[in-house]
This record gives C-alpha cells, sequence and structure tokens, in this order.
C-alpha cells in the first residue's frame, strides 16, 4: 500500500529548480505522472508509440504542432490540458518559465525519435 | 488530428451542474480524463483491473480506503492528486462541493464492483 497521503504539485515543484529534466511523482498502472519545468525552446520530436499528455501548472506553454505538412500551434495556460496525438511532431517552447505535468506510459523519453543533449534521464522521482 | 485547442477544465466545469456522474473531456491511448461533481457520500467500491488517479480542482474531498482491515483516509486539496490502487476499496466523501478530475481506463465505472442507483452512465463527454 503506497503512502496515504495526497501529492501536492506545488509541494514538489519546490524541491527542484532545473528546467527540461522531468520528475516522476506517481504511477497509475503503467504511466507516469512527471513534473518538469521548461523555458525557452525544446527539440522537435515525436512519440511513435504513444500520446502524451500535457497539463500546465503555472505559466504559459506553447506546443507547435508539424500536421499535414504545415505547422500550428497551441497555447496552454493554467488550468488547461492538450494531448498530443502519437507520432506528431511537436515542439514546446515557453517565453517564461512554465510549470507543467506530463502524463505518459512509464520509459517515454523526452526527446522522442530526436535525441541529443536535452535528452533527460528516464525514472528519476520527486 | 483532434482539435489544436487547450481544454481548458474551468471552462469545462462551467457546462454542467450535475453532481457524481463523470463527463469524459479527453482520451490519452485507451485512457480517459473526467471530470466529475462531487458532494456528499459516495458508496464504497473498488476496481479490481486498476488503479484510479483523483485530481482535485476546487474543493477537498476525502476518500476512505479499507487497508489491512482498517479504515484509514486521505484528503486531497486543490492541485493535489492521489492513486487508488487496484483492489483497494475506497468511498470518496465532500462535505462541500468538490471538482474533480479524475484518470484511468476507458470502460471504467464509477461504483466499481459495487453497483447500485448511483452508478453513472460510461463515455458521456462533455
Amino acid at each position: 500500500m503506497p503512502a496515504k497521503r495526497a501529492i501536492n504539485l506545488q509541494e514538489k515543484f519546490g524541491l527542484f529548480s532545473e528546467q527540461w529534466k522531468p520528475k516522476v511523482v506517481a504511477e497509475m498502472n503503467d504511466y507516469q505522472f512527471k513534473l518538469v519545468k521548461l523555458e525557452g525552446d525544446f527539440v522537435w520530436h515525436q512519440h511513435a508509440e504513444t500520446d502524451e499528455t500535457f497539463f500546465v501548472i503555472e505559466g504559459e506553454l506553447r506546443i507547435d504542432l508539424r500536421i499535414d505538412g504545415g505547422v500550428g500551434a497551441v497555447t496552454i495556460g493554467p488550468g488547461e490540458m492538450f494531448i498530443v496525438p502519437k507520432g506528431v511532431e511537436h515542439k514546446p517552447f515557453a517565453a517564461r518559465e512554465v510549470k507543467l505535468m506530463l502524463i505518459e506510459p512509464k520509459g517515454v523519453v523526452n526527446t522522442g525519435d530526436a535525441g541529443g543533449e536535452m535528452t533527460a534521464k528516464n525514472d528519476v522521482w520527486v
């Protein structure tokens, strides 16, 4: 039986300051809830095997999306969520720091198929 | 390609007033995000096949849990979440109306193994 205490997201965000390194706070079946602080530009990438949920806790996140040969964008504010469908190329961007919760299957790598220096270590808990 | 617009939870909560009837707002793979307004006592029940995530948007939710022959309780406030493990009997309670987001596999029934008159129609979207 896991801890019988709720997980407070702001409390968890207070435990780290580094950006672009998702931290797991909970698991539901084979899915994980991860908190991450973002600022600036991420890399274009996609996840071929899974949808990915972005839930903004604080700040404003833009996700650029490559759809039908063009580029679209969605803006996500506090209390808003967006699900990037599997196989859709996307690139998060935040003009100022954003506090974000990601929900996705355990094992998903932040940079997806792109790799590179922004790839974060997986399954790090806070 | 789904809508390229974020889902605003408060906007969605504004579209219904009935309590205890979860409304789907998004799908990620075979999981659903459901909004529900709760007030008062629910029924004891369990979900044998899946964990269930409770994310409180507004108000305070108590979940009573039957563990190791005893009864425990967890209190979940705004910006807090709790995951009830599969097979654990639980009973939500709210002294005043709570706005809640549930995250669980598609097809999960609100009353689990208990059934009864509080069983809500499944897969209703808002």
